[in-house]
């Protein structure tokens, strides 16, 4: 029997790794990269690190795999992660019948948590389904961005006995928020919280957080909304990427 | 000056605990420990037990401290968790002035991560505000008991590009949820689940999540809604309490 392990390395800080995930890694003999676009090397140096930092006594092995990058700029969303998700699960099949002998255990080491805007759940999932590889696996939850920045900024997620949407930067600027008193955004390319209407919403946004290079501001929507806008400008044009988030709450 | 850790432990497997807590346990002089309700002793042993296993080297005390219970069947809850939140603060003021020296560092040790459904930082942050003690405090996020869940299922918490609500049972008992693709329902006192219109609703349920108790039921609403209300009833009677929670996703 093959085994897979789905572990949730946390947002930034290598701290942030569990010692569920430790013992996981330290079953792993062949991890499976598949990171992308501009922060390629940076989050694949950093996965290097972790391994090297808790992997004791035990040797593993690596293996890229080219991982398809969305279409930009698609009408359709949902469909344009799903063709990505078919290619990613043809590449998830090759890598374990090709790559994974029997007996052994492979190791996908996921940013935050796999359950959060992460699809290596869904397709090993939509593999199991059908039934072309047998194998099991499990998941490892990590410390999610969403977490990180709510630590950093020492607030709170959610208002006493109030609800929290999780959303993306796409559906708030589409205007399909519910009315949960606490929004966190994430995934937005286009400065959405500029369309949020009452400047008396208070924002904590953070860059890169749990990371050195970590920035972090917070206020009155109508006072920092500027200032939020340039710093990340000024970031993604320092770094060549962005990683960041933001929780909202109604005044 | 003195120095207060907000200590996220997971919620429920001691393995949830990050390396980050981990450094922090072992910052720590005296751990505040202040649970209440039915469970309390079960929980305190767990603190005690996270702190035999993780701290080396190093000499920490426990205090209790006596923390009022919410009043049940209040109409608003609201004002009656902000009542006892206000009792809550005058308790954690005492602790800081009396039992924790300069110099000193003290821990509170919070179910989960202190950022959810929790009002340690809130607290902390209003007698800061208030300028009444000195101190500096850091949050250390943990694994929630809403990413336990979605571990243990094997399931993604939001939809494809969609978004994910975090709720109270009251919350959904009473109709107050949006139109999330999404929604994790905690704090249910009453089969709040049995509201919801659509049977073809898919349910993952979990008790005692990451605990040996465990218990996990997944399905469609309409076929496992019976089931988990039996067989939640039946474990609070067992056990004397419950802790669980579920995640609702729409057709
Ligand atoms: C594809 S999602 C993955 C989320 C991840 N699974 C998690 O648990 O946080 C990527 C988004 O997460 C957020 N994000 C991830 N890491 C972050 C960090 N260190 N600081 C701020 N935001 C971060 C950003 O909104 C980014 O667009
Ligand atoms: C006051 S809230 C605290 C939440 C905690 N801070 C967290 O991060 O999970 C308590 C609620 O969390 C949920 N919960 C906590 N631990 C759980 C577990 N091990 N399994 C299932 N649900 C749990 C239940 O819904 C419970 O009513």
């Amino acid at each position: 029997m093959k085994t897979l392990s789905v572990i949730g390395i946390g947002a930034g800080d290598p701290d942030y790794l569990t010692m569920q995930a430790v013992k996981a890694l330290n079953r792993v003999d062949v991890f499976f990269l598949m990171d992308k676009g501009p922060a390629k090397s940076k989050l694949m140096d950093l996965r290097r690190e972790i391994c090297q930092r808790y992997i004791v006594d035990r040797t593993y092995r690596f293996v890229e795999a080219y991982s398809p990058e969305r279409q930009r700029g698609e009408l359709d969303y949902a469909a344009s992660v799903e063709e990505l998700n078919r290619a990613k699960q043809a590449t998830f099949e090759r890598l374990i019948n090709d790559e994974l002998s029997d007996g052994e255990c492979a190791g996908f080491l996921v940013w935050g948590d796999p359950a959060l805007y992460d699809s290596t759940v869904r397709i090993l999932q939509a593999i199991v389904d059908a039934g072309r590889c047998a194998f099991e696996f499990e998941v490892i939850p990590g410390i999610t961005s969403v977490q990180a920045l709510a630590a950093r900024h020492k607030v709170a997620l959610n208002d006493i006995g109030g609800s929290l949407e999780i959303t993306t930067g796409r559906r708030l600027a589409a205007g399909q928020v519910g009315d949960a008193s606490s929004v966190v955004v994430m995934l937005d390319a286009e400065d959405a919280y500029r369309q949020v209407s009452d400047p008396d919403t208070h924002i904590y946004w953070g860059a890169y957080v749990g990371t050195p290079d970590e920035i972090l501001i917070a206020g009155r929507l109508g006072d920092v909304a500027d200032d939020i806008e340039a710093t990340r400008k000024a970031a993604r044009q320092a770094n060549g990427w962005i990683m960041d988030s933001y929780l909202l709450r109604k005044p």
